[in-house]
């Protein structure tokens, strides 16, 4: 997801885009080249059996169980686990969610969801996903959320905004 | 599940049972014969693919949703379905579950829950199923239940005891 | 999803849709209304237990299962079952896959799917789904598949395209 | 799980039972105490969001699920993946699966699964299970498996019955 932007190339760390982005460096030579350091966020996971369908590769709904559980994972690292937000009465509730399968997981795989944010304003937030198998590209998927309190959408808490920005 | 007791025969209608007890019937020639009709709840369901695994069969986990299914669909055609149950402040819980597996199922199989009442007490209810495609037993199991207000477990209401009995 | 064409109001039967249709037409008046009868494939389901999540509502990864249900009943009713492309070797596998959340299902709801084409090319088909709770709408989706036999993808097969043309 | 023969204490190492055990023990004073150290495998788990259901807790099928992944780290962890096992054209197949309900698991609460083999015979074998909330027992559960090849049970094989010994 390298961009070039007069002169510059931003980057994420993503391992493909990076190599992308440093091959396309050596070959167009821009004069500065800045790797803004936007890590993902990843988590590692191994496919159970239970997850997996009659056609031998995980069944393509468990992928938005995957990404709830990046999510998870990811606000409990940063020091505010969803059950806190839970617990001050307040629920993250899913507006899109979108999904592109580029190839199948298998039994016992081993995979790498890289989790990164994509836009983040006053009411929604947006996570883009990219899953890997060692190098191989899995899919590719984006979920929209926003927060929500007695039944009602609300600005999302500072401690989340915190967190995302 | 047909038992003889004192020259009486008592059967229940499943299919094979019932093809049990009359042939047992002709062969012993008890003096009476009374078919008590506990007549089994029958659900009948179609196996979707994301309940398939990668051994090309239903997960067994399954099942046990699948008897869920089939005690939610008992409550409502008997007039008092569960989520009435639960708009009153009540659960019910599972206190016990058990499954021994004969045979598979697989995609697009047709079967049936043949569900029965084993046992009520003041607290307790606990169900039996037999789950047949076409005449083959596929699996037996039982679940043993019982209903929680506020946290407590309660008296099973009048209501469900009447259904239940 | 009504669009105007020389005069012409084509429109689908989706409850709202029609409605829309309707009313812009008596505001236009166009010369002809000619309602092209591309009825949506629609399947009804009620929202198991099992499918809710500690918010009180149908986690959103099962929706997906849902399309997979109606797409199977689709199939079956036109007369030629998943199961039976299976058989001949192939399998239907998902490209592509995203849903706008607008409202929550809750336990024990009923609800419709309605199903339409979307997209027909000679490898993909691609289906649009709006899930009803009454007049209310929950969801919005949309699926694209192609066929693979063998690890390949091939061309649709003739049965199927024709039952999707 | 400590049960006292012929003046012997035999014990496993499951926290409570261990306490158990010798809190048994300076009361009865017995002559010799054995601490047999079939140690528990020992699996460890975070509850996911979308493992709950609307009674804010993990829906009971799941855990048979959390049961086989224990039994997949199990076999991971000696050496032998099933995934090996199936690669070699066989399948574990699950005979018979029970579980007794104690306490519920909520969202984010973290787990123990303790596993052990309860039964070999040449044929068949069964695991049970204890899973611990900290301190507070949640379920007592049991499976018994066999091995399939080709459709029809083998014997266990020597990679597995070594394992499992």
């Amino acid at each position: 997801m390298g961009t070039l932007e007069k002169g510059f190339i931003i980057a994420r760390r993503d391992k493909k885009d990076f190599k992308n982005v440093v091959n396309k460096t050596f070959a167009s030579i821009p004069s500065v080249i800045i790797i803004i350091d936007i890590m993902s966020f990843i988590y590692r996971r191994r496919v159970q059996f239970y997850e997996t369908d009659a056609q031998g590769v995980v069944h393509h709904s468990n992928y938005f169980r995957y990404f709830e559980e990046a999510r998870g994972e990811f606000l409990r690292e940063r020091g505010f686990p969803y059950s806190k937000l839970r617990s001050l009465g307040m629920e993250v509730v899913l507006l899109n969610a979108s999904c592109e399968y580029k190839k199948p997981l298998f039994y016992d795989d081993t995979f790498e969801i890289h989790m990164n944010l994509e836009e983040l304003t006053r009411f929604t937030f947006t996570f883009s996903y990219k899953v890997f198998k060692g190098e191989e590209l899995i899919c590719i998927a984006k979920t929209k959320h926003c927060v929500v309190k007695k039944g009602k959408i609300v600005s999302i808490p500072k401690e989340i905004y915190e967190i995302l920005r």
